[in-house]
């Protein structure tokens, strides 16, 4: 589309159904604020300039919207006079002078490209207003359109509708395109005389064409639609995102048991013929390559895993976590900020953080890499085709070298060198039938405390 | 409501279809018996007198019924007679004298105290009866609510329904509310000419209304009337009680990602802009106060979680875990009988039981608190600011100072004064090129075995 | 029923659209290749031999459809010219001779023996074609059945519909028994004169009627005749085949608190009054007897738990582990090839692998048992009555008997007596204000890689 474009971005509600210490606008859905989504539809429908109408944590606001390759200018609205009013908050930059102006809200993350270039279509094709409506089942509450000849003749209230029209079920998003050369006239017309004294844009439909010009309504599916007032609503629109992101990904190859239980970022990145297990948690950053298998009750977050890597049942991997070929990571172990070489195996019980493993090598049971000193952290290098027994400590910072074998139960304070055996344990010592004593004792000690009682 | 009420509970199933060792009143619903919700709607609804009406399981059934604030008197049933007979069995409180007589059912535990209010208020309106109706889309096998002018006229049981009355949507629940100076001879009334030979309180329509009493319909939701037979209704009644404490937790300013995924118990506290993220599971007794932070994969049980707190991911508090403000207990962490102080630590494959831990410090990961001797549980006492090394067995009773510091996989056993050092562990030794002899010996091991196969 | 039948089951597809590097048939659904669901329908039905009609991955098909009990004979297409032309693939098993010929799919693992057997049974009624249809909402795409008087007319398929067949929601799944004395001739007179140029099975009604012979068509649930063309439509058969499941298991006594949350294999067998928590998975192999309580995030891949035994939450076993009567594993305990005694307890952060524990014996939080010297496994042994203390180190092969005790912190190398006390720890030292200084010491070096960036 060649026409210029302006997206104006209301995102200064209260929102006071959220019961939010926050701005509803920065509530993350799949990870990512709502506005943000919202400005990556905008982006993605080729729009380069934006307006933000902000409000409530306003620096926060404009911070999450802010997307490389789309100029934002934030406007603060300090009145709450209706949606007209707030979008001439951005009066400045509309009267910049652009094709389009097209009027988008904060709080809608599920919108994507396709209505918004339908509606600025319509104008292409000569209206001087595309409002973007939906088809409901439930359109009570909602604005219905009334189309006539293909034109849109007036967005009607609900508390306005005659018993006929309330039975229409074409309803107003409240998104719409407005002829940018005429938008700063129209939108001076919205005059507030109403019951609640308000401005508001739909009256737009009717000043547009008191002046001669067309309104035309262009459609959206209801779920890119959905607005979020409530913390449930919030959880609905995460639900579908997740649904939609879940179906694609399945559709690219990728196996998943379960798939209302497994949580997508708005980056997870999956290659084909991975398998997903039930109960895995996606956080920001991942990337899983093909033929890798995710098992269930994983929790990944900032970490890639390779090609033919196993990861879980119960494993944690954190930001930096990088599996190579074939590694493994399983069973109550957690990963952070380490590579694990090809084919090396993290398998029960263990903490791997601030290291390096090499490839092949064997991670006993237990083992913790002990990357901290209460203020600094530490590295631990752990060479290729070594064994590190079970139950072991690793005192960073150390290097254990290729081949090395650290007997189970020790701690290792101290270099390795490659091929060598080290260990950091007592002796044991066996005290025939102390046991029994012991035993004798604690069961006294038992009988003392409860007659104590 | 200044009217006396009896509510008489009919609790006596044999649950046979449940397949079950116990009762199904027994049977928890968010972690509380059946029955005991069905008492607590019943008490909400203003009513403080109830006759249990019992068989199977009778004590249990009768301990799982009490509530603080609500006089309970039971009553053996013996025979199987019909719900008419079994009211019955409560004759002797019934005969006490009361304004209202609220008849209800052990197994129907989404009950609400709304309609009962509905049934009672009908009786202070004048009627003699009012049945609890619903509406539902699936009437098959329900008695139909014939009304008149406003009056219930008949409940018309399916197998004795005219092809126009099968078209009713409106059925009996079997909840209703009679005339407590009336009901002993009402019910007294009931005959057993049919063919089961049983007495059925659904007659007693006809009978009030042949005596020139009148009776209503009141309506309560479908939901709310849900019974529970079977195991796979016991899944579904659960099913709805979560949805409804979760949509209202949601609504008081909680976050929940995937809100389907997490299950609370009937006294779960959650304070406002709590964050609770995928696949949570609250049992008993737990409170998070505001702004907490509850990841993935955790299970608290008789916990309680300051502001700023987080747990998680893989966190399992037991009873008597106590997280001060902007404490962390996380990956593969588990909490029992312990206060971990503001801000303290406990973040990687740790055990910390009937223990205290002080502001600020840091427990290193794989930390054990060797609280169990094999007969006592004894405690360990650890400072503020303190730091435990990785891998340590703290073996109780022990305590550790302010500011102490173990060394990693140090075993104590003695206590530890503040700002000292301490540790318990073997010296490192290392022995060249021996891990490859070692491997070596191993492979060889390794091929013998197979060859002897 | 005694007459003869031939299964010829068409399970050469390319599976383009699973985008899978293998055959779609050879994708699990509970655990088990979608063929072999197949496969264990047809024999179910009381059919002893079966022609698989194979292309990609054909030995891997054919192994995973092999199930004792049934006679299967492979045949491989090599050219993609219809249905009807790859059911001729098989020529040579359906000139042996059968009462019945049943032609399936290697896609539609839903199916039980139900339909196949009134499929069947319409040919021992003396109908020579016997097609299996489902009632669906959504007809569109699908051919319709349309039926006269009983019989079964044609199969129209979409694009040849006329507006009034098109409302038809009476379908063909393609399931179809055919007359095995004239199934050979029958198929032979399908020709390919259509837009693709390729033999249809569908073509079979109108051959047969056309030769005076009598064609119907019987029904089947729509849920079972999915078919599964991509990884989403493979998730949704799935679903499918769990609620089904868990549906069977809580009507047979077992109770579920979030039953969508559980996970069963094709094999999972679970006694009587076993609580299962919400999320919990289990791999293939798993037997829980009666009484037994699984708590949530648990996870069991051929593991037997005896009655009265308790895993989870946050419990791993694996295959091997058999638990005892009351046996107890639970919080980040791991268990692979062991047997856990009689009232055993497993309970904080431990891996049992290759071992044997005693009945009444209590393992303390953090124990490994070291099986593994990086090239063979070793076997623990424990007495029953002993203690393990807390983050010991069992280093196998190791016996250590009845009643003995080992010291918290401790690696144990060599066998331990009945009864006997064993400690290999290191003894504890204390450096008074030694932990101040280093903390100082730390700091400096924080600062000074601070300002050395």
């Amino acid at each position: 589309m060649t026409r210029s474009c302006l997206a104006v971005i209301l995102a200064a509600g209260d929102s006071t159904r959220m019961k939010s210490s926050m701005s509803k606008v920065l509530h993350p859905v799949a990870g990512l604020p709502m506005i943000a989504h919202v400005m990556r539809a905008i982006k993605a429908s080729g729009i380069a300039d934006a307006a933000l109408v902000v409000g409530r944590d306003a620096d926060a606001v404009t911070a999450a919207a802010s997307l490389p390759g789309l100029a934002i200018s934030s406007f603060l609205q300090t009145e709450r006079l209706g949606t007209g009013h707030a979008v001439l908050t951005a009066r400045e930059a509309i009267a910049r002078g652009y094709d389009d102006i097209l009027v988008a809200y904060g709080d809608v993350p599920l919108i994507t490209e396709g209505p918004l270039l339908a509606a600025r279509a319509a104008l292409a094709n000569g209206n001087d207003l595309a409002v973007i409506g939906f088809h409901t089942g439930t359109p009570t509450g909602y604005g219905r359109l009334l189309v006539e000849n293909g034109e849109l003749i007036a967005i009607r209230e609900e508390k306005d509708a005659s018993e006929e029209e309330r039975r229409v079920t074409w309803c107003n998003s409240g998104l719409m395109a407005i002829d940018g050369r005429k938008a700063l006239d129209l939108l001076s017309r919205i005059g507030n005389a109403n019951a609640k004294g308000e401005y508001y844009l739909t009256d737009l439909v009717e000043i547009a064409r008191s002046l001669g010009g067309r309104a035309v309504a262009v459609e959206a599916p209801e779920a890119e639609l959905a607005g979020c007032n409530t913390r449930a609503e919030l959880a609905a629109i995460e639900k579908v995102w997740q649904q939609r992101r879940r179906h694609d990904i399945m559709l690219s190859g990728v196996s998943m048991i379960a798939p209302e239980t497994v949580f997508l970022s708005h980056d997870t990145v999956i290659g084909q013929d991975v398998l997903i297990e039930p109960n895995v948690v996606f956080g920001p950053g991942v990337t899983v390559e093909s033929g890798a298998i995710i098992h269930a009750f994983s929790h990944l977050e900032g970490a890639h895993v390779a090609g033919g890597a196993t990861v879980g049942p119960f494993a944690r991997l954190r930001p930096g976590a990088n599996l190579g070929e074939g590694a493994k990571v399983g069973n109550f172990c957690e990963v952070k900020k380490a590579d694990i070489g090809a084919g090396a195996k993290v398998n029960h019980l263990t903490y791997i953080g601030d290291a390096i493993v090499g490839a092949e090598t064997n991670i006993g049971a237990g083992t913790i890499t002990c990357n901290y000193d209460g203020v600094n952290k530490h590295e631990t290098h752990i060479g290729a085709h070594a064994f590190i027994g079970s139950n072991s400590a690793l005192v960073a910072p150390v290097t254990i070298g290729d081949g090395a074998l650290i007997a189970s139960g020790s701690v290792i304070t101290e270099d390795v060198p490659a091929d060598a055996l080290a260990f950091g344990r007592a002796r044991q010592e066996v005290k025939p039938e102390r046991a029994k004593a012991i035993r004798e004792r604690n069961l006294a000690i038992k009988a003392m405390k409860k007659s104590g009682k």
